[in-house]
Protein backbone atom coordinates (compact mmCIF):
# COMPACT_ATOMS: atom_id res chain seq x y z
CA UNK A 1 0.00 0.00 0.00
CA UNK A 2 3.33 2.30 0.68
CA UNK A 3 4.36 3.80 -2.89
CA UNK A 4 7.72 5.59 -2.21
CA UNK A 5 7.75 8.54 -4.07
CA UNK A 6 10.75 11.24 -5.10
CA UNK A 7 8.26 14.11 -4.97
CA UNK A 8 6.93 16.14 -2.76
CA UNK A 9 3.57 18.30 -1.20
CA UNK A 10 4.29 21.57 0.48
CA UNK A 11 1.23 22.72 2.46
CA UNK A 12 1.63 25.98 1.93
CA UNK A 13 -0.36 29.65 4.03
CA UNK A 14 -0.80 32.11 1.29
CA UNK A 15 -2.23 34.48 4.40
CA UNK A 16 -4.74 36.85 4.08
CA UNK A 17 -4.03 38.32 0.80
CA UNK A 18 -1.17 40.99 0.86
CA UNK A 19 1.94 39.36 -0.66
CA UNK A 20 4.21 40.55 2.57
CA UNK A 21 1.84 39.23 4.71
CA UNK A 22 3.34 35.80 3.56
CA UNK A 23 6.16 33.93 5.94
CA UNK A 24 9.33 33.81 4.48
CA UNK A 25 9.23 30.28 3.98
CA UNK A 26 5.59 30.09 2.16
CA UNK A 27 7.28 32.30 -0.48
CA UNK A 28 10.28 30.08 -0.75
CA UNK A 29 8.23 27.02 -1.06
CA UNK A 30 6.06 28.85 -3.54
CA UNK A 31 9.11 30.23 -5.56
CA UNK A 32 10.78 26.46 -5.58
CA UNK A 33 7.71 24.33 -6.75
CA UNK A 34 7.49 22.60 -9.96
CA UNK A 35 3.67 22.97 -9.91
CA UNK A 36 1.25 25.16 -8.25
CA UNK A 37 -2.48 23.83 -6.86
CA UNK A 38 -4.22 26.76 -5.51
CA UNK A 39 -7.63 27.78 -3.90
CA UNK A 40 -9.17 30.35 -6.20
CA UNK A 41 -9.33 32.53 -3.37
CA UNK A 42 -5.56 32.73 -3.49
CA UNK A 43 -4.76 36.59 -5.24
CA UNK A 44 -3.23 36.75 -8.38
CA UNK A 45 -0.13 38.99 -7.08
CA UNK A 46 0.47 36.01 -5.32
CA UNK A 47 0.21 33.29 -7.59
CA UNK A 48 2.80 35.54 -9.86
CA UNK A 49 5.23 34.99 -7.90
CA UNK A 50 5.70 30.87 -8.87
CA UNK A 51 8.65 29.97 -10.99
CA UNK A 52 8.35 30.99 -15.00
CA UNK A 53 7.01 27.76 -16.30
CA UNK A 54 5.58 26.19 -13.36
CA UNK A 55 2.16 24.23 -13.47
CA UNK A 56 -0.79 26.44 -12.22
CA UNK A 57 -3.91 23.97 -11.23
CA UNK A 58 -6.89 26.10 -9.63
CA UNK A 59 -8.80 23.90 -7.48
CA UNK A 60 -12.04 24.71 -5.40
CA UNK A 61 -12.82 26.67 -2.24
CA UNK A 62 -13.46 29.76 -4.48
CA UNK A 63 -17.40 31.41 -4.28
CA UNK A 64 -19.44 30.30 -6.48
CA UNK A 65 -17.30 28.84 -8.38
CA UNK A 66 -17.57 24.85 -9.08
CA UNK A 67 -15.13 22.91 -6.36
CA UNK A 68 -13.25 20.36 -7.32
CA UNK A 69 -13.97 17.68 -4.27
CA UNK A 70 -11.76 16.84 -1.75
CA UNK A 71 -11.28 13.34 -2.81
CA UNK A 72 -10.22 14.52 -6.51
CA UNK A 73 -8.01 17.12 -4.47
CA UNK A 74 -5.91 14.53 -2.67
CA UNK A 75 -6.03 12.17 -6.01
CA UNK A 76 -4.26 15.45 -7.99
CA UNK A 77 -1.68 16.12 -5.20
CA UNK A 78 -0.82 12.81 -4.89
CA UNK A 79 -0.29 11.67 -9.08
CA UNK A 80 1.81 14.96 -9.03
CA UNK A 81 4.07 13.76 -6.16
CA UNK A 82 4.30 10.06 -8.14
CA UNK A 83 5.46 12.03 -11.24
CA UNK A 84 8.61 13.22 -8.66
CA UNK A 85 7.21 17.14 -8.26
CA UNK A 86 7.64 19.43 -5.98
CA UNK A 87 4.02 20.43 -5.17
CA UNK A 88 3.56 23.83 -3.73
CA UNK A 89 -0.29 23.29 -2.37
CA UNK A 90 -1.11 26.54 -1.84
CA UNK A 91 -4.09 28.05 0.61
CA UNK A 92 -5.29 31.25 1.90
CA UNK A 93 -4.75 31.67 5.22
CA UNK A 94 -2.99 28.90 7.60
CA UNK A 95 -3.68 25.32 5.68
CA UNK A 96 -3.79 24.05 8.96
CA UNK A 97 -7.00 26.02 10.20
CA UNK A 98 -10.61 25.75 8.17
CA UNK A 99 -8.47 24.46 4.90
CA UNK A 100 -8.49 20.51 5.17
CA UNK A 101 -4.72 20.67 5.08
CA UNK A 102 -4.60 17.91 7.60
CA UNK A 103 -6.91 15.56 5.33
CA UNK A 104 -4.48 16.52 2.04
CA UNK A 105 -1.51 15.31 4.41
CA UNK A 106 -3.00 12.24 6.19
CA UNK A 107 -3.46 11.15 2.52
CA UNK A 108 -0.48 11.66 1.26
CA UNK A 109 1.74 10.05 4.15
CA UNK A 110 -0.83 7.26 4.00
CA UNK A 111 0.97 6.88 0.68
CA UNK A 112 4.29 7.53 1.44
CA UNK A 113 4.36 10.93 0.17
CA UNK A 114 6.55 13.49 2.17
CA UNK A 115 4.58 16.73 3.41
CA UNK A 116 6.33 19.69 4.57
CA UNK A 117 4.09 22.61 5.94
CA UNK A 118 4.46 26.84 5.87
CA UNK A 119 2.03 28.51 8.42
CA UNK A 120 0.32 31.39 7.03
CA UNK A 121 -1.62 34.63 8.68
CA UNK A 122 -5.38 33.87 9.22
CA UNK A 123 -7.69 36.70 7.81
CA UNK A 124 -8.56 37.58 11.29
CA UNK A 125 -4.96 38.42 12.07
CA UNK A 126 -4.89 40.67 8.88
CA UNK A 127 -7.60 41.97 10.04
CA UNK A 128 -6.31 43.25 13.12
CA UNK A 129 -2.97 44.63 11.19
CA UNK A 130 -5.04 46.34 8.66
CA UNK A 131 -7.93 48.23 11.32
CA UNK A 132 -5.55 48.26 14.57
CA UNK A 133 -8.40 46.52 16.23
CA UNK A 134 -7.05 43.65 18.35
CA UNK A 135 -7.89 40.25 18.62
CA UNK A 136 -7.56 40.37 22.80
CA UNK A 137 -7.14 43.47 24.59
CA UNK A 138 -6.95 44.27 28.40
CA UNK A 139 -10.21 44.61 29.70
CA UNK A 140 -12.12 43.93 26.73
CA UNK A 141 -11.43 40.13 25.47
CA UNK A 142 -9.53 37.58 27.39
CA UNK A 143 -9.02 35.39 24.09
CA UNK A 144 -10.03 34.57 20.87
CA UNK A 145 -12.00 31.74 19.11
CA UNK A 146 -12.45 31.26 15.34
CA UNK A 147 -15.23 29.33 14.11
CA UNK A 148 -16.88 28.51 10.53
CA UNK A 149 -20.04 29.74 9.89
CA UNK A 150 -20.91 27.39 7.26
CA UNK A 151 -23.18 24.68 6.39
CA UNK A 152 -23.68 21.82 4.21
CA UNK A 153 -26.22 22.58 1.96
CA UNK A 154 -29.58 21.87 4.31
CA UNK A 155 -27.70 20.75 7.49
CA UNK A 156 -28.43 23.01 10.18
CA UNK A 157 -25.62 25.06 11.90
CA UNK A 158 -23.99 22.82 14.24
CA UNK A 159 -22.07 25.26 16.84
CA UNK A 160 -22.30 25.07 20.24
CA UNK A 161 -24.27 28.49 20.64
CA UNK A 162 -23.76 28.53 24.91
CA UNK A 163 -20.04 28.48 24.70
CA UNK A 164 -19.90 30.75 21.63
CA UNK A 165 -21.78 33.42 23.59
CA UNK A 166 -19.03 34.47 25.98
CA UNK A 167 -18.44 38.54 26.09
CA UNK A 168 -15.18 38.27 27.57
CA UNK A 169 -14.02 36.36 24.60
CA UNK A 170 -13.65 37.76 20.38
CA UNK A 171 -15.46 35.29 17.97
CA UNK A 172 -14.10 35.53 15.05
CA UNK A 173 -16.38 33.97 12.05
CA UNK A 174 -15.08 32.72 8.85
CA UNK A 175 -17.45 31.72 6.36
CA UNK A 176 -20.78 33.05 7.48
CA UNK A 177 -22.15 35.79 4.97
CA UNK A 178 -25.10 33.58 4.11
CA UNK A 179 -26.14 32.75 7.60
CA UNK A 180 -24.48 35.85 9.85
CA UNK A 181 -28.45 36.99 10.88
CA UNK A 182 -28.79 33.34 12.14
CA UNK A 183 -25.68 33.27 13.68
CA UNK A 184 -26.41 36.38 15.64
CA UNK A 185 -30.02 35.25 16.49
CA UNK A 186 -28.04 32.47 18.19
CA UNK A 187 -25.87 34.62 19.77
CA UNK A 188 -28.34 36.53 21.50
CA UNK A 189 -30.44 34.35 22.59
CA UNK A 190 -27.63 32.73 24.64
CA UNK A 191 -27.26 36.28 26.04
CA UNK A 192 -25.16 38.77 24.36
CA UNK A 193 -25.91 42.52 24.12
CA UNK A 194 -27.60 43.46 20.73
CA UNK A 195 -25.01 46.24 21.25
CA UNK A 196 -22.02 43.81 20.60
CA UNK A 197 -19.86 45.80 18.08
CA UNK A 198 -19.47 43.56 14.67
CA UNK A 199 -17.13 44.13 12.31
CA UNK A 200 -17.03 42.75 9.07
CA UNK A 201 -14.30 42.97 6.50
CA UNK A 202 -13.85 41.63 3.05
CA UNK A 203 -10.76 40.62 1.17
CA UNK A 204 -9.26 41.96 4.05
CA UNK A 205 -5.26 43.40 3.37
CA UNK A 206 -6.09 43.26 -0.83
CA UNK A 207 -6.72 46.55 -2.65
CA UNK A 208 -10.13 45.07 -2.52
CA UNK A 209 -10.95 45.33 1.22
CA UNK A 210 -14.09 47.02 2.42
CA UNK A 211 -15.40 46.73 5.87
CA UNK A 212 -18.51 47.46 7.48
CA UNK A 213 -19.05 48.37 11.12
CA UNK A 214 -22.39 47.11 12.93
CA UNK A 215 -23.83 45.55 16.19
CA UNK A 216 -25.29 42.26 16.93
CA UNK A 217 -28.93 43.32 16.59
CA UNK A 218 -28.47 44.93 13.54
CA UNK A 219 -25.78 43.25 11.47
CA UNK A 220 -27.89 40.53 9.24
CA UNK A 221 -30.19 43.95 8.12
CA UNK A 222 -27.02 45.27 7.28
CA UNK A 223 -25.70 42.29 5.21
CA UNK A 224 -28.40 41.98 3.19
CA UNK A 225 -29.01 45.45 2.59
CA UNK A 226 -25.61 46.19 1.34
CA UNK A 227 -23.73 42.32 1.17
CA UNK A 228 -20.02 43.00 1.15
CA UNK A 229 -18.35 41.11 -1.72
CA UNK A 230 -16.73 37.57 -0.47
CA UNK A 231 -15.27 36.32 1.21
CA UNK A 232 -16.56 38.50 4.55
CA UNK A 233 -15.04 38.03 8.16
CA UNK A 234 -16.99 38.68 11.04
CA UNK A 235 -15.56 39.89 14.00
CA UNK A 236 -17.97 39.67 17.34
CA UNK A 237 -16.34 41.52 20.53
CA UNK A 238 -15.52 44.36 22.70
CA UNK A 239 -12.69 44.62 20.92
CA UNK A 240 -14.32 45.85 17.62
CA UNK A 241 -15.27 48.98 20.00
CA UNK A 242 -11.59 50.28 19.45
CA UNK A 243 -11.98 50.67 15.72
CA UNK A 244 -12.87 54.02 15.35
CA UNK A 245 -9.78 55.10 17.81
CA UNK A 246 -7.23 52.37 16.44
CA UNK A 247 -8.79 52.63 12.90
CA UNK A 248 -6.05 52.70 10.15
CA UNK A 249 -7.62 54.25 6.98
CA UNK A 250 -8.60 52.00 3.90
CA UNK A 251 -6.63 53.09 0.81
CA UNK A 252 -9.34 53.52 -1.07
CA UNK A 253 -11.25 56.78 -2.56
CA UNK A 254 -14.38 54.97 -0.46
CA UNK A 255 -12.87 54.83 2.37
CA UNK A 256 -15.08 53.88 5.84
CA UNK A 257 -12.63 54.85 8.29
CA UNK A 258 -11.35 57.94 9.27
CA UNK A 259 -8.63 59.18 11.25
CA UNK B 1 -1.91 67.19 23.98
CA UNK B 2 -0.96 66.28 20.58
CA UNK B 3 2.36 66.34 20.10
CA UNK B 4 3.57 65.17 15.94
CA UNK B 5 6.68 63.40 15.65
CA UNK B 6 8.50 62.18 12.30
CA UNK B 7 9.44 59.19 14.05
CA UNK B 8 7.20 56.08 13.81
CA UNK B 9 6.64 52.76 15.41
CA UNK B 10 6.12 49.26 13.57
CA UNK B 11 4.73 46.81 15.92
CA UNK B 12 6.33 43.68 14.84
CA UNK B 13 5.37 39.97 15.06
CA UNK B 14 8.72 37.93 15.84
CA UNK B 15 6.24 35.02 14.97
CA UNK B 16 6.95 31.72 17.11
CA UNK B 17 10.14 31.26 16.93
CA UNK B 18 12.04 29.69 13.53
CA UNK B 19 13.28 32.88 11.27
CA UNK B 20 11.43 31.91 8.38
CA UNK B 21 8.44 31.68 9.91
CA UNK B 22 8.42 35.93 9.99
CA UNK B 23 6.42 37.62 7.88
CA UNK B 24 8.04 39.31 4.89
CA UNK B 25 6.78 42.32 6.18
CA UNK B 26 7.93 42.10 10.11
CA UNK B 27 11.70 41.25 8.31
CA UNK B 28 11.42 44.17 5.85
CA UNK B 29 10.38 46.44 9.31
CA UNK B 30 13.09 44.82 11.40
CA UNK B 31 15.80 45.26 8.90
CA UNK B 32 14.97 48.78 8.44
CA UNK B 33 14.58 49.83 11.96
CA UNK B 34 17.10 52.36 14.11
CA UNK B 35 16.18 51.28 16.81
CA UNK B 36 14.83 47.41 18.30
CA UNK B 37 11.99 46.82 21.35
CA UNK B 38 12.23 43.68 22.19
CA UNK B 39 10.55 41.04 24.55
CA UNK B 40 13.15 38.71 25.58
CA UNK B 41 11.50 35.64 24.50
CA UNK B 42 12.48 37.08 20.75
CA UNK B 43 15.52 34.52 19.83
CA UNK B 44 19.11 36.13 18.89
CA UNK B 45 18.88 34.09 15.59
CA UNK B 46 16.00 37.20 14.53
CA UNK B 47 17.74 39.73 16.36
CA UNK B 48 20.81 39.17 14.29
CA UNK B 49 18.62 40.41 11.26
CA UNK B 50 18.38 44.19 12.89
CA UNK B 51 21.02 46.52 11.40
CA UNK B 52 24.45 46.90 12.01
CA UNK B 53 24.40 49.84 14.42
CA UNK B 54 20.69 49.45 15.18
CA UNK B 55 20.04 50.66 18.75
CA UNK B 56 18.61 46.82 21.21
CA UNK B 57 16.60 47.49 23.73
CA UNK B 58 14.94 43.88 25.83
CA UNK B 59 12.08 45.09 28.14
CA UNK B 60 9.76 42.68 29.76
CA UNK B 61 8.20 39.99 29.10
CA UNK B 62 10.81 36.46 29.21
CA UNK B 63 10.41 34.21 32.36
CA UNK B 64 11.68 34.51 35.62
CA UNK B 65 13.53 37.70 34.13
CA UNK B 66 12.50 41.51 36.01
CA UNK B 67 9.79 43.03 33.68
CA UNK B 68 9.58 46.27 32.49
CA UNK B 69 6.60 47.93 33.62
CA UNK B 70 3.89 48.38 30.65
CA UNK B 71 3.72 52.29 31.56
CA UNK B 72 7.31 52.38 31.11
CA UNK B 73 7.66 50.13 27.35
CA UNK B 74 5.02 52.97 26.50
CA UNK B 75 7.04 55.61 27.49
CA UNK B 76 10.33 54.47 25.90
CA UNK B 77 8.36 53.75 22.71
CA UNK B 78 7.33 57.22 22.40
CA UNK B 79 10.32 58.82 23.49
CA UNK B 80 12.50 57.11 20.96
CA UNK B 81 9.43 58.12 18.18
CA UNK B 82 9.71 61.50 19.73
CA UNK B 83 13.58 61.81 18.77
CA UNK B 84 12.45 60.81 15.01
CA UNK B 85 13.76 57.24 14.81
CA UNK B 86 12.00 54.25 13.22
CA UNK B 87 11.16 51.61 16.03
CA UNK B 88 10.49 48.45 15.65
CA UNK B 89 8.47 46.82 18.61
CA UNK B 90 8.95 43.22 18.02
CA UNK B 91 6.53 40.58 20.00
CA UNK B 92 7.31 37.19 19.78
CA UNK B 93 4.14 35.60 17.85
CA UNK B 94 1.60 38.23 17.12
CA UNK B 95 1.58 42.25 18.77
CA UNK B 96 -2.08 41.79 19.02
CA UNK B 97 -2.77 38.75 20.40
CA UNK B 98 -2.07 38.21 23.90
CA UNK B 99 0.70 40.66 22.77
CA UNK B 100 -0.30 44.20 24.53
CA UNK B 101 0.09 45.56 21.42
CA UNK B 102 -3.07 47.72 20.98
CA UNK B 103 -2.54 48.99 24.79
CA UNK B 104 0.74 50.41 23.25
CA UNK B 105 -0.46 51.61 19.99
CA UNK B 106 -3.41 53.10 21.70
CA UNK B 107 -1.13 54.94 23.97
CA UNK B 108 1.20 56.07 20.82
CA UNK B 109 -1.55 57.36 18.68
CA UNK B 110 -2.92 59.21 21.10
CA UNK B 111 0.10 61.61 21.24
CA UNK B 112 0.52 61.69 17.77
CA UNK B 113 2.76 59.07 16.56
CA UNK B 114 2.06 57.33 13.61
CA UNK B 115 2.08 53.35 14.14
CA UNK B 116 2.39 50.02 12.10
CA UNK B 117 1.67 46.52 11.79
CA UNK B 118 3.12 43.22 10.90
CA UNK B 119 1.20 40.39 11.89
CA UNK B 120 3.14 37.40 13.10
CA UNK B 121 2.40 33.38 13.36
CA UNK B 122 0.92 32.61 16.56
CA UNK B 123 3.19 30.11 18.26
CA UNK B 124 -0.32 27.63 18.00
CA UNK B 125 0.10 28.03 14.43
CA UNK B 126 3.93 27.18 14.53
CA UNK B 127 3.00 24.41 16.89
CA UNK B 128 0.82 22.75 14.14
CA UNK B 129 3.50 23.38 11.00
CA UNK B 130 6.21 21.71 13.36
CA UNK B 131 3.91 18.34 14.44
CA UNK B 132 1.46 18.01 11.73
CA UNK B 133 -1.52 18.65 14.05
CA UNK B 134 -3.96 20.74 13.03
CA UNK B 135 -5.91 23.62 14.80
CA UNK B 136 -8.91 22.04 12.97
CA UNK B 137 -9.61 18.84 11.54
CA UNK B 138 -13.04 17.62 10.32
CA UNK B 139 -14.81 15.36 12.69
CA UNK B 140 -12.30 16.23 15.22
CA UNK B 141 -12.66 20.24 16.17
CA UNK B 142 -14.80 22.83 14.04
CA UNK B 143 -12.67 25.94 15.65
CA UNK B 144 -10.16 26.49 17.71
CA UNK B 145 -9.94 28.84 21.22
CA UNK B 146 -6.46 30.86 22.22
CA UNK B 147 -6.57 31.64 25.99
CA UNK B 148 -4.13 32.21 28.92
CA UNK B 149 -3.58 30.30 31.96
CA UNK B 150 -1.27 33.23 33.68
CA UNK B 151 -3.11 35.03 36.27
CA UNK B 152 -2.17 38.26 38.32
CA UNK B 153 -0.25 37.35 41.66
CA UNK B 154 -2.70 35.68 44.00
CA UNK B 155 -5.64 36.17 41.72
CA UNK B 156 -7.67 33.06 40.58
CA UNK B 157 -7.57 32.14 37.07
CA UNK B 158 -10.59 33.71 35.72
CA UNK B 159 -12.13 31.84 33.02
CA UNK B 160 -15.25 31.10 32.02
CA UNK B 161 -14.71 26.97 32.64
CA UNK B 162 -18.53 26.08 31.33
CA UNK B 163 -17.39 27.89 27.66
CA UNK B 164 -14.30 26.27 27.40
CA UNK B 165 -14.91 22.70 28.03
CA UNK B 166 -15.98 22.01 24.74
CA UNK B 167 -14.93 18.91 23.31
CA UNK B 168 -15.27 20.05 19.59
CA UNK B 169 -12.83 23.17 20.04
CA UNK B 170 -9.35 23.05 19.97
CA UNK B 171 -8.12 24.66 22.87
CA UNK B 172 -4.57 26.43 23.46
CA UNK B 173 -3.65 27.51 26.55
CA UNK B 174 -0.22 30.42 26.38
CA UNK B 175 1.48 30.95 29.61
CA UNK B 176 -0.31 28.22 31.63
CA UNK B 177 2.74 25.78 32.79
CA UNK B 178 2.50 27.28 35.98
CA UNK B 179 -1.47 26.43 36.68
CA UNK B 180 -1.64 23.68 34.41
CA UNK B 181 -3.22 21.20 36.72
CA UNK B 182 -5.50 23.37 37.57
CA UNK B 183 -6.56 24.14 34.37
CA UNK B 184 -6.98 20.85 33.44
CA UNK B 185 -9.29 19.98 36.55
CA UNK B 186 -11.73 22.93 35.94
CA UNK B 187 -12.25 21.31 32.31
CA UNK B 188 -12.76 17.74 33.64
CA UNK B 189 -14.69 19.17 36.12
CA UNK B 190 -16.95 20.78 33.61
CA UNK B 191 -17.01 17.71 31.60
CA UNK B 192 -14.28 17.49 29.38
CA UNK B 193 -12.19 13.84 29.93
CA UNK B 194 -9.74 12.45 31.85
CA UNK B 195 -8.86 11.18 28.58
CA UNK B 196 -8.74 13.98 25.86
CA UNK B 197 -5.20 14.30 24.67
CA UNK B 198 -2.64 16.70 25.50
CA UNK B 199 0.03 18.05 23.76
CA UNK B 200 2.60 20.65 25.52
CA UNK B 201 5.44 22.16 23.38
CA UNK B 202 8.44 24.10 24.97
CA UNK B 203 9.66 26.98 22.54
CA UNK B 204 8.25 25.78 19.36
CA UNK B 205 9.62 26.14 16.18
CA UNK B 206 13.30 26.69 17.75
CA UNK B 207 16.29 23.96 17.50
CA UNK B 208 15.42 23.91 21.46
CA UNK B 209 11.88 22.72 20.93
CA UNK B 210 10.67 20.26 22.76
CA UNK B 211 7.45 17.83 23.35
CA UNK B 212 5.36 16.26 25.51
CA UNK B 213 2.22 14.17 24.77
CA UNK B 214 0.12 13.37 27.53
CA UNK B 215 -3.81 13.49 28.46
CA UNK B 216 -5.84 16.24 30.53
CA UNK B 217 -5.80 13.92 33.59
CA UNK B 218 -2.12 13.29 33.69
CA UNK B 219 -0.83 16.42 32.09
CA UNK B 220 -0.42 18.26 35.71
CA UNK B 221 1.36 15.18 36.83
CA UNK B 222 3.32 14.87 34.09
CA UNK B 223 4.58 18.77 34.05
CA UNK B 224 5.82 18.76 37.71
CA UNK B 225 7.60 15.35 37.18
CA UNK B 226 9.54 16.82 33.70
CA UNK B 227 8.59 20.13 33.55
CA UNK B 228 9.25 21.88 30.07
CA UNK B 229 11.75 24.73 29.67
CA UNK B 230 9.40 27.98 29.26
CA UNK B 231 7.67 28.93 27.49
CA UNK B 232 5.30 25.98 26.99
CA UNK B 233 1.84 26.15 24.76
CA UNK B 234 -0.60 23.47 25.92
CA UNK B 235 -2.72 22.29 23.10
CA UNK B 236 -6.16 19.97 24.37
CA UNK B 237 -8.27 18.41 22.07
CA UNK B 238 -9.21 15.85 19.83
CA UNK B 239 -6.75 17.02 17.00
CA UNK B 240 -4.04 15.84 19.41
CA UNK B 241 -4.86 12.51 18.93
CA UNK B 242 -3.26 13.06 15.10
CA UNK B 243 -0.15 13.39 16.51
CA UNK B 244 1.34 9.75 16.15
CA UNK B 245 0.65 9.71 12.50
CA UNK B 246 1.02 12.96 11.91
CA UNK B 247 4.22 14.21 13.55
CA UNK B 248 6.91 15.55 12.25
CA UNK B 249 10.38 13.78 14.16
CA UNK B 250 12.12 16.50 16.25
CA UNK B 251 15.26 16.98 14.40
CA UNK B 252 17.05 16.40 17.60
CA UNK B 253 18.91 13.41 19.57
CA UNK B 254 16.26 13.39 21.75
CA UNK B 255 13.42 13.48 19.59
CA UNK B 256 10.19 11.93 20.84
CA UNK B 257 8.35 11.79 17.86
CA UNK B 258 8.79 8.91 15.33
CA UNK B 259 7.76 8.13 11.76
Amino acid sequence: MTHLSQGRVLLVGAGPGAVDLMTLRAMRMLETADVVVHDRLVSAEILAYAPPGARMIAVGKGPKCKTVPQDRINQILYELACEGLCVARLKGGDPLIFGRGSEEADYLRARGVTVEYAPGITAAQGMAAATGVPLTHRGLSTGVRYVTGHRARNAPLDLDWKSLADPDTTLVVYMGAANIAEIALNLMREGLPGAMPVLAVSEVTTPREARMVSRLDRIGLDMAADPLPAPVLFVIGHVVSLYGSAALPLDLPEAMAGE
